[in-house]
């Protein structure tokens, strides 16, 4: 393969920002320092004024997912494409088997719809049931299949929602394994009790998917997921944080010393639930997702906690549905199918809003738009870092230029964009998967399957010290 | 019936301590003055140098309690007998149905037992399992029965457990009743997988016991209990907190403006798990309780939650098992009957170890011993004060005078004293109970039956704030 | 002096409401039972529908008080009316000596301007200055002259505020004394800082002042205070907290503890800092106080913290200043004279948004309004009590009754009122004090000088154990 | 210079561990990459089993410190020397200026004196008075003489303790300059007045010096700084924190999202407060240091901070004096001159007890050892990063072999040893300064004068944020 040069830019990694030079070649980057030499056949590529970043990683994605009796409407080449556009270089997404299928199984018909993805990808697989066939698939999974991280779902009751005894069960398999435990947190029997009274009061309307989820909801399942792993030794990740209450939830799981990893996502962080009070159906369904979005002093308290640490990745969550699709929930908005969008816009929005509003430096923005979810998922520093000896997912960064984000215009095969007409400073001039350029100028140049599957180890270093210690558990203080 | 005058006392009540002499005539305070004239016929008891208080309300026991294939050793006669010998003139105990057994047929059956009562006594009911005719029972017994506090455990897996479904139907139909809810707060899927695991290894002693319940557990569960009543709006109280954590969920809750209200025994304030290490199986196995005791930095914390409001009432959960029923649990700790004692003893460990300490004033010691029960369970002031009209509940204390606590001389049914040889200073000189003298000077003077049944209206004033505002929960907001 | 019976009310005290008449007679309370019997000679109040509530206490107003240039509008006749038309039957007003002024010929000055007082009154002292013969008239205005708390300004820098080390030998004092030390918590040297670095801006107008007085400078100071309390193993009162980061000083104080105990003014419960940007300059000087009225949150905070306990008592810093006086600041706000007053509106404004929005419970109210004062203050039950032997200290109330508070028709002293335009419901129909009828249907009936001076003695009850204890001070743990 | 190949070892960086070989030439790193061949010329360490990382930074230690009437035992020679044997490269010592002496001054003094140092050096300045040539002279140091840090002693009255209006308007000059603030935080009026009180009750040995300091004493002060700070919009270093109650108060600033650094000594992770109470008086007095030794609770919470990312860096406070001085204070626990030592051990203790024990990573170990302390005095990655264009501080660590700490064996220059007969297991085989190996198994081969002045410029990057965004400080809302 041909090799690349990207010249005269700043290289900015999660800890340090330095002027150099990046040698790229057959997919990996080859050097990383100051005035770098181009062969004749050596492509360049002018940095100067930009910064040289890793591509995001965007941790929680759902392509292709056939969910409420319908399916998300962006598949693994259309959704990789918009990320791709938008500077994101990796997804990881979800395999969910149903009740009483084959996680292993499931784990095939996922691996089989990604492969058309236009860039890389892994998966994390949800444990919607138990038995021991289960437990034995998760020993294949991590040992075989390249999966270091199970996801548990608190809510969606009747459905794929995981009790107590489930929970306790996959924690300590998963421990076992070296394996991460993923949790959506929301008390699925408080939600089902609020959506019945909410229906029978005749609230049908959007606007009873928020009265049915308040943040209390969300907090009380974080805590008991934190308490639970407290008990078992485990590592935890709590995905898309959205509300005051988690954070302290998570606050004082980490004062006590517990590992516990959190994610949140761009749309929490910018939008507030006012939208559920629109004048329009259509628009109101559209943010139909859970957890909802909050109240104005929840987005404070999100970009507090990136500020400080206590979030360390941002994600998506991105499952999209049009119109149509929302408005099998128009008289029941216990129909709507839940999702959102924002796979393409991830990064410009923290960038923005984080970075130019003085929240973040920017190598903060690298920590937690990829490093961070690198590290924690045991990709790095093969992801989430311009480093000799990475892959070359890089994305050319020019801080001064605007764009505007809107539906009309985005890549992402959805009727809405949760930003429109935003506009931010801060844009990718050109992206890089594994050395290739996907992206440049605003022109897609993706292809059908490019992408790969990204293996991922158990027993990640950021759990070391947790596997290595007797954990304070009753159960080990005895062995 | 005859009066009797207790003159020369300071009479001290949560609010004020004076002197004043109080005239009892038909088992109810006359008067309350200072220098009443006795009549001919006016029975005279010095109280010179003593203090004149409520007598203490035990807000849980368990006395004649079939339970882990045994009974508790204290009848209702021998338990308020011990009680009234200690200062405690009421308790209030646990009807505690079958799984499918009406709530109502439970109440019938306790209250046959509780005819033989030496002193007053009312009831808690439990709910441990959900149908419609449960959801009316209730009714009934707060609208008929003299019923206006229901339990739930979320401990005892496979036995008397709830799980949230049930929590949240019961939480909300005791709102509606204006009926308080109790929890026993403990993640009993948690304590299940521990206590397999445990066995699995071959810890099969009382030690097992506190290592399958470690404070998380206990925290998740009241954290849980605190969010479901958050979120319907609902007022709580939490039996037996035993752990900082628990006691750092409720201060949260406290902040965030909820009424939760909390307990405490008086083993907790005063055991720590050492006792589980014994040499002797029989006496770590006396010890066995839910929750265990706790490590000593535990007990620092129980402390000052009472010192600074955040516990309201201590208690006992007076469940007494003699040795040979302990015995049950020999070869697997799991089958040890659940309970200790300490009826008798509560109001003096209370009052030397908190009044002599310097840790509460001698009028939070009535806060916290009597009147705050009968607030928070709304048989004030007929309980828990010492003022005209009120029930003739009276303990002269001599603080001077010392007792020796044993098991040789106590008046416990059961052959352990979980503070034996503890002297204290401070002690009961003379129990009334509605007016009749059942204790004096060591002599116990009680009858069989001559307690009776105290109906609690629902709807206390403690939670009216409460009952008026609408809620700030996502229930009401729209209505 | 002749007796008076009011009858058909629902006496409300702090631990208890009931139906009950009262009887009263040479300005005490006398009887308070159901059906009392009238003699011929006893006036009768027709309390049908009410409720018959101790007095309020409103331990914190700034009388006839020379400060900044010029003298706060009220003087002690005219303020203690409008208390009394308020409900209001007792204030604690404020000795502050000028630096090197002898604290007992303060006393004597402001005694002799409280002659013409309405209603009962009482006085804190504060220590402004140091040396050996403050310390020892600190002894005398104990031993002596019924003074029982010191107050301490940690702002006014180069005025009245003090130092570390004249906090800590008062405190010390204080202690040994078994009096109270009460603070006014700001950083001053920031508020100085502050202050210069906005003129030097250019800011001179009344938002000036909110800007040099953010909520850290408060509960800096307040967090200072505590801390030197807890050293010193001093009790603690602190004044007008307005602020939520003052609130979690307290509670983090509460939850390790301490005693320390807090006030909130009317003010900040309901008004926010919009006042400021008002286009009025004399609307906006008018609310210069300090504190400063906060945003919006903080009065939510503070409201939690009067339902949760950890404020105690509520008061007005009543000190009045016309809009002329406010104008010595028109072009440097740092002269506009601070302060406010709603000493005749307290009461109203407390039972309106707190009892009737269903915040607190009216023994609650009454806890807040006057128990707790008079507890803390030490003249419990004698003040703030409905009950035999106490003050005829009494309001009745009509809780239907609404009322329209104005600066047109108040009896305050000022040419604005906080609360323009503002209607509650629930009101004084009489106010009582000490057995005279002072205020009747919006009739005010006070005489010059019918108020005397209640001396408070020291050691109060609320503090007894923590007198008795063994202080958790470095201190005392080798004596 | 000749070049020199570590080859075989497992290269650790804060955020990555990988097998690398590490090629340095002329005083820097040139290579890291497996598999390095190694010229005829290139010297070869064998780095088998070994971890090859960057030098320990010491942020805090006062060589040939005059103070309390005497000097610290250890000249920067010595020290420095102590410090590579035990793998710390770099040190960042204290200039402190006498009351009136320009900071210029005092800087060149300093200077001189580390001229003789064996490894690199830098200068925090402190602020010890303040005038306009005070303002001045930071400017300078900032501008021209390589100083990014300024320290203030809350403690020490009436010697070189600052107040509030000091530390005011240090703070702001210092964020102008884009530098950063340290504190020692103790209240020092708090002290004198305990340190006179305990004199007066004939406390006059060390254990004094502990009761004279308690917790609150540094918790007040680190509460206030923060507070100072964050009104003022300035970043802030706290140093030595030793307590749980400072703990909780960086917990509170950092949840607010405020940039504040936390430092910890090696000493306050594992010596207790029982070291006091020795029979020795020069074994207490050995001890005697500010803040003072800790009861364990704190040791507990101190390791808690580190594992979760509060507590940034560890140093020593390296301020030795042998027993005859410390002596001083035979009879006045005031006069012992504070300090103690633990240059050399630092490293191991915080391996032995942090790796080992599992609380850290080996990642994590080199973030609280070298590579926070460079990114926040702004030295990284020329300090504290084993990459490419690095200083080659570099240890070579043998993580199974064992030493055994003893002051008969260490290179300190002092007469005790805080870790006297401790082994602990991981030990730098060879540390290397700027490329020369200075020791190797056991045998220091430092030079005088080889150490250099490392200057410091302002504006950290992890600042970057705090210094682009607006504050929310009052002062900046208007402008």
């Amino acid at each position: 393969m041909s090799s690349l040069l990207i010249r005269g830019g700043t290289v900015v990694n999660a800890d340090l920002s330095r002027r150099a030079d990046v040698l790229v070649a057959d997919g990996t980057i080859r050097e990383v320092a100051p005035n770098l030499e181009a062969s004749d056949k050596t492509e360049t590529i002018d940095a100067g004024g930009c910064l040289v970043m890793p591509g995001g990683i965007d941790p929680h994605t759902h392509l292709e997912y056939p969910f409420m009796g319908t399916r998300t409407s962006e598949d693994f080449f259309t959704g990789t494409s918009a990320a791709v556009a938008g500077g994101t270089t990796m997804v990881i997404d979800f395999v969910i088997p149903d009740a009483g299928q084959s996680p292993i199984d499931a784990y095939s018909v996922w691996r089989a719809r990604a492969e058309k993805s236009a860039a890389d990808y892994g998966f994390h697989v949800a444990i919607t049931w138990w038995d021991d066939s289960v437990r034995e698939a998760m020993g294949t999974l991590v040992g075989e299949l390249g999966i270091n991280s199970f996801k548990h779902f608190m809510a969606y009751k009747g459905s794929i929602m995981v009790d107590d005894a489930v929970l306790i069960r996959s924690f300590e398999r998963a421990r076992e394994l070296g394996a991460l435990c993923l949790v959506h947190a929301e008390n699925g029997d408080l939600v089902a009790h609020a959506q019945a009274a909410l229906l029978g009061k005749g609230i049908k309307g959007p606007i009873g998917h928020a009265l049915s989820r308040p943040p209390e909801v969300e907090a009380e399942a974080a805590h008991r997921a934190i308490r639970i792993a407290q008990v078992l030794g485990a590592p935890l990740y709590i995905v898309h944080n959205s509300c005051a209450q988690s954070l302290a939830a998570l606050e004082r799981a980490r004062h006590e010393g517990q590992r516990v990893f959190a994610e949140v996502l761009a749309g929490h962080l910018l939008i507030d639930d006012s939208v559920y009070r629109s004048d329009s159906w259509d628009f109101a369904a559209a943010h139909v997702m859970s957890p909802p979005f909050r109240s104005r002093e929840h987005q404070a308290a999100l970009w507090r906690g990136l500020e400080t640490g206590l979030l360390h990745t941002t994600a998506t969550d991105h499952a999209c549905f049009c119109a149509e699709q929302k408005r099998m929930g128009r008289d029941d908005f216990t129909l709507i199918p839940n999702g959102t969008g924002s796979i393409e816009d991830r990064m410009h929005v923290l960038w923005h809003h984080g970075v130019n509003a003085g929240r973040l430096t920017e190598n903060e923005f690298v920590a937690v738009t990829s490093a961070n979810a690198a590290r924690i998922f045991n990709v790095y520093p093969r992801k989430g870092s311009v480093s000799v000896g990475a892959d070359a997912d890089i994305v050319v960064w020019d801080p001064q230029r605007e764009r505007l984000i809107s539906s009309k215009t985005h890549h992402q095969k959805v009727d809405i964009n949760l930003f429109e007409g935003m506009v931010v400073r801060g844009v990718n001039v050109v992206t890089m998967s594994r050395g290739h350029v996907v992206f440049r100028e605003g022109q897609l140049l993706t292809e059908v399957g490019a992408g790969q599957f990204v293996p991922r180890p158990p027993f990640a270093p950021v759990n070391a010290s947790l596997q290595r210690k007797r954990m304070a558990s009753a159960l080990d203080e005895v062995t």
